[in-house]
């Protein structure tokens, strides 16, 4: 039956996100779900490593979902939203999400590589919906890829240093970092500008723009000689 | 003798450089360097897998100095100067640089993936030192190793995309991601701030952030709403 396969998937799942792969056993799966070994291998005859990839592939399913929003209003209302998401996923799945992502993980395969390829790719493809560009280019593509990177490698470091920052600022950073980002790349590529300009034109004072742009005037006031 | 080895690795390195790992054989190496099999075995008892491994420390040494400087001028040429350093390794190095950095490579082993980890801390602790902190802070160090994960990134991008753009605009937009960076973090950070200031004080209108600042003005020319 599909709801015994997901009860598995389920059980597994919480399994990996708090330890890493090599400490789960199939028994830990199987005495989690309230199942015998056997009926554990009948719907995983792969045993552990096929487990392990559907509950992969179950977290990359929701994790897929994270930035997708409707498209209205402030586009950094949208990503602090898409961020909370994903972090909140980070913080429930912390030892998992270390072990999947840190390079040579027992874990990986080819097949897991590919999952977590799709979900980066799932998430620039959403980011670049809200962005609202039919044809966004390969520097605005580029521009978002890599801050995608940035959030993974951030998220990464966070869980590394006990959770610090509060997940509230570590989000506000990130979101800053988009802004920033989006800023640098526009400075060289019209594309860019044209977006950054339609996304500015829905932030508000009251937003994170707004606070962005207010904390860092005086920082930048002493650099009137660059001009 | 050492001499030997030497010329052994720097064909390695060669051979790595343009093929990925399964695509050398222990032949080719020895063909390259005028040696015999039993020689480059002499050497290298642990075959291929130790082979790669001494090639690859060989280049992790001159990657660590990408960024060893002196510390004196503007931050950004400085960055400029290490980024050159560090793209011209990795248009020489191209296929090499994407098998070992793509996960899932099959030369990945704990040994490659502490050395790779340490060209990461090696640059960032390089990039510390060039603004000047004795106590970095957490969110000043979050930064520069999340900006070194968005360089290895976006170079393995530049790589799949046929090297576009052309590498001093990569390098260019990479300082300027350091920059927009630096002043994101600067906002919700009083330390980055401190030093933000004081680079930007060693910065010239004629230099990269006067360039950017100019560029950047229209652009955001339209977004006094948000003050």
């Amino acid at each position: 039956m599909e709801e015994r396969r997901a009860q598995l998937i389920a059980a597994a799942l919480t399994l990996f996100a708090h330890r890493a792969p090599e400490d789960v056993s199939l028994d830990d799966v199987a005495t989690a779900a309230g199942a015998s070994r056997p009926l554990v291998y009948r719907y995983f005859p792969g045993g552990k490593q096929q487990l392990y990839e559907a509950a992969l592939r179950s977290a990359a399913d929701e994790l897929e979902l994270c930035f997708a929003e409707p498209r209205s209003g402030p586009l950094t209302v949208r990503l602090r939203r898409g961020l909370d998401r994903y972090l909140a996923f980070v913080d429930e799945h912390a030892a998992g999400f270390s072990a999947l992502l840190q390079s040579g993980s027992v874990a990986e395969t080819s097949r897991t590589n590919a999952i977590v390829d799709e979900v980066r790719r799932a998430a620039a493809d959403q980011i670049l919906l809200h962005l609202e560009v039919a044809e966004p280019g390969p520097r605005l593509r580029m521009m978002v890829r890599t801050w995608i990177t940035a959030v993974e490698a951030a998220s990464l470091m966070w869980l590394d240093e006990e959770k610090q920052p509060p997940v509230a600022e570590l989000r506000d950073w990130l979101v800053d970092h988009f802004v920033a980002l989006m800023a640098a790349t526009a400075a060289g590529d019209p594309r860019t500008a044209r977006v950054l300009r339609a996304a500015l034109a829905l932030e508000t004072a009251e937003g994170q723009v707004g606070a962005l742009a207010r904390r860092l005037l005086p920082v930048l006031g002493d650099a009137s000689h660059l001009l």
